[in-house]
């Protein structure tokens, strides 16, 4: 069938191993970080040892060459990405799996397959690409005993560009294509979505809709939501279809009730996406801060300017130095602009101008107007090289006994300062009850002109046994603090499992009950992701 | 009270009459385009003589200082400022009129009245500033029969920005704010809402939230939507509060069940919105094309180009000669770039290229980077008094016996040719049923980078008696038109109950049930703005 070289328990594929140099250099950086030599790599289970029951349902034989109740297809669809998803793999608790593994070919077989679940009373959950972070496609421990069984639809199979409306620079796309199966399809007509996520290589267009992935653009284009012309959804009712429309004001927007609905109201099976014309003008610049309110200052002016930089990440210089992106001597900012034939040079030096009035030094600026590759400098290079190797990287410090995760939010300009205390505060604490230390890092993935989305990295030595009850307790304490601050819990990872309890915290109780509301009217049995989101 | 001077069978102000000299130009225009001369305007009715049925409520001692039914005031709250709403005043006729008037002078009162009108089987209606032109404020007939009564509710009273945060630079506004009232708040601070609808004197933020009303730049940020940063509304069941975020992924986005929503969920008596600097850099150009095909194809490569011009709004050339902003030889595109503080000269030059390559003819760049006025030729100037005096001298051609309508859309550029010939067919097919000839022409106002947003404007001679069955023949056959061809029934000027049964055809009918359910998780009794939008 498919994805035969997916990890079971981690990101990716096996045979992309995270490569030992940057393994050892991460190591040297831990212990002169927390003063203690990492542990060795725990082993990783075999799929024989995995503790998983029996599935509770049998193969339909109307779906029998569709659907599996193989152990390797549910092992690799039992959890995401999340920290503890890795942690609770290695630990080779597969209680939750799925019982089946549904691979549709078409659209006519996701609405069978929702009739027969919906006859059954089985729970069905859409899997995009499995990349969440976040527990979004994990089968819940109550639907587990309140249903016959849990079916896990992969969309995989419908993988193609269907369409190329070259006018409207708009293409029609299935939902289980994946970002570079995506990019391989545009390529010949001159396109790109430019919308990588760190998941990219693993995720769909379907699960990115779904959970309003964020992508490349810094600003103004900055989630998936922005590039979303039209959506097929299928529901246990039927199929919701909105129509294409550069811009509508006919009521609230139609495509905003699929738009993160993380699998809860029906299945994406289609999109028409606006795509863009490959960029061949590039401007780039990393400028360094003596501190790190300098560099958020210099931000806060950048996304107040109206100059849109394609690429505008503030990182810590803690974070710098561990993602290989700096010496760690300084803050930086990876600056950049780009156009398929507009050249961005003048943008540039308007925006490291402003740099430049918050104290700023930029390195020397890096401007290509021919279309030849990226126009990028090393500290550039090196971090996004490191960015999507990160998650492989975070699978290495789960064996080796470390807490490692991120937590990734938005607010207010004004707000900011106060949130930051509190996260730092936060996390302080949760350490000096779990790890006794801990590392907070914090970059800027996106720039509004009200206000920064940051991302904070945790690192805290725990070890293997206890990194679960560890990782609970400043997981909850962070998130927590994000709330509880005026900040949102998620900007672009999504809600799942994890996040839902303060997603019922931080959303208006009213507007809560109109999402209720709204999923019964198109999944009046439940049978949709249940435990997700709502 | 208030509104003392407002027209109650028109656009605006009794003291601000259309200008005589405009005027004489328009009856000569028209006279020349239909070969005969037009009518004498018909007589304004007085207030006295409007057939108004006695208010089917008595104000509430509880309510006493707030709550007129006073005749004028009923009057004013009738209608909106549709075409049709014109000619029946202009007849006399008020029979929907509301029963009562409120105006409520805080959030709490507004919560009193509703609680008082759920026990009194009494509908409400949110009225905004009244500029709607699909009848989003005029009682339903039907909810007449079934309720006790109908109170509208003036939030007019609700007119302060009640906070500005200057790092974030977005300001704390209530709902009732009109658009001059709000600009001269925000000015002592430097700053601007730069949201100018064409009603924008007499429309408030609350209704431009409620109708996701469309603005000033024609790129970028089109709706009120862009500017929304967080909103409270009142509604039966109590208050929905969004936080502020400038970015989240948390659901399906909270404030789009809220934006949209014309007034069937609740009441907007609050909204955090992003501002901006005043612009003092400034660069502006019309450009002339000799075919209309021609400048559609600048157009949508601007809209390609990621220049994003803050005003580009493409003129039939009748359309430009009407309003006085060309001599009827040229189609015009009126070109502008802004910003507070970066020249915008090199991003005019850069699209003028554009417009050249499509065969373009510019006239003088006008560039000015000393935040003196603005930067605009001729053509632009007059064609900006004549957009905000247009609905002044449609309320002269309605009084004159013609009928005047606008359609606006949204389309892919791919479908605008076959939309643009089905719309002026359907308007001369129905032209032939009714009023034997008519003129139809077509300006862009905002620009997407998979359409534009075209708008129609329909001028047609027909006589006092026969203007609201000629109009309801012609309105329906465009209408029907723009969503039987790829078209949404509107851009920006909302659903009302003009709208209404195109709204139903074109959404996807899950999704209507989805709307539907959510409206009654926040109205059980249904209560708000019956008849309008579902």
């Amino acid at each position: 069938m498919f994805n035969t070289d997916r990890k079971f328990w981690g990101w990716g594929v096996e045979s992309n191993a995270f490569p030992q140099p940057m393994l050892m250099l991460a190591r040297a950086f831990l212990q002169a970080k927390f003063g203690v030599p990492p542990a060795e790599p725990r082993a990783v289970p075999s799929l024989e040892s995995l503790r998983m029951p029996e599935p509770a349902l049998a193969v339909p034989a109307a779906f029998a060459d569709i659907v599996t109740a193989d152990r390797y297809h549910r092992a690799v669809h039992t959890y995401g990405k999340a920290f503890r998803d890795v942690v609770r793999a290695l630990d080779g608790d597969f209680s939750v799996a799925p019982d089946l593994v549904a691979y549709p070919r078409d659209e006519d077989e996701v609405a069978r397959l929702l009739a027969w679940a919906r006859a059954e009373n089985v729970a069905v959950i859409p899997f995009g690409g499995g990349s969440t972070v976040v527990g979004g496609v994990e089968p819940d421990r109550e639907t587990r005993a309140s249903r016959a069984g849990v079916l896990t639809l992969d969309l995989c199979r419908l993988d193609r560009v269907l369409e190329v409306d070259r006018a409207s620079r708009s293409v029609r796309v299935q939902g289980g294509t994946y970002g570079p199966a995506l990019e391989a399809q545009l390529k010949p007509h001159g396109y790109t979505l430019r919308h990588y996520p760190q998941s990219f290589e693993f995720s769909t267009v379907g699960g990115w809709i779904a959970t309003r992935a964020g992508g490349h653009y810094a600003t103004n284009y900055t989630h998936i939501d922005d590039f979303v012309q039209a959506v097929r959804m299928i529901t246990p009712q039927g199929v919701l279809a909105t129509r294409r429309l550069p811009g509508n004001g006919a009521g609230p927007q139609e495509e905003r009730l699929v738009l993160g609905s993380e699998g809860v109201f029906g299945v994406i099976t289609e999109a028409w996406l606006r795509v863009q014309d490959i960029p061949r003008c590039r401007a780039a610049c990393t400028v360094n801060f003596e501190t790190f309110a300098g560099g958020v200052a210099a931000c806060r002016a950048l996304a107040q300017s109206g100059l849109f930089p394609s690429n505008a990440r503030l990182i810590e210089r803690d974070e710098a130095l561990f993602m290989g992106a700096g010496d760690g001597t300084h803050h930086i900012l990876v600056l950049g602009f780009e156009s398929p034939s507009l050249p961005q040079g003048d943008k540039l030096e308007a925006a490291l101008a402003i740099c430049r009035a918050h104290e700023g030094k930029p390195k020397k600026p890096q401007v290509r107007n021919d279309g030849e590759g990226g126009a990028s400098d090393d500290s550039a290079d090196q971090w996004k090289q490191s960015f999507l190797r990160a998650p492989y990287l975070r699978d290495e410090l789960a064996r080796m006994g470390y807490i490692s995760e991120t937590f990734e939010t938005c607010t207010t300009w004004a707000n900011f300062p106060v949130l930051d205390a509190a996260v730092r505060a936060a996390a302080a604490e949760a350490f000096a009850h779990t790890t006794g230390q801990g590392l907070v890092t914090c970059r800027f993935t996106h720039l509004y002109p009200d206000g920064p989305a940051p991302y904070y990295t945790i690192i805290a030595p725990s070890r293997a046994g206890q990194q679960l009850a560890h990782w609970d307790t400043i997981k909850t304490a962070v998130s927590r603090a994000l709330v509880e601050n005026g900040a949102t819990i998620t900007h672009h990872h999504a809600v799942g499992k994890d996040h839902r309890p303060f997603f019922l915290m931080q959303n208006a109780a009213l507007s809560l009950d109109m999402l209720r509301a709204a999923k019964r009217a198109v999944d009046p049995d439940g049978i949709m992701n249940p435990g997700t989101l709502l």
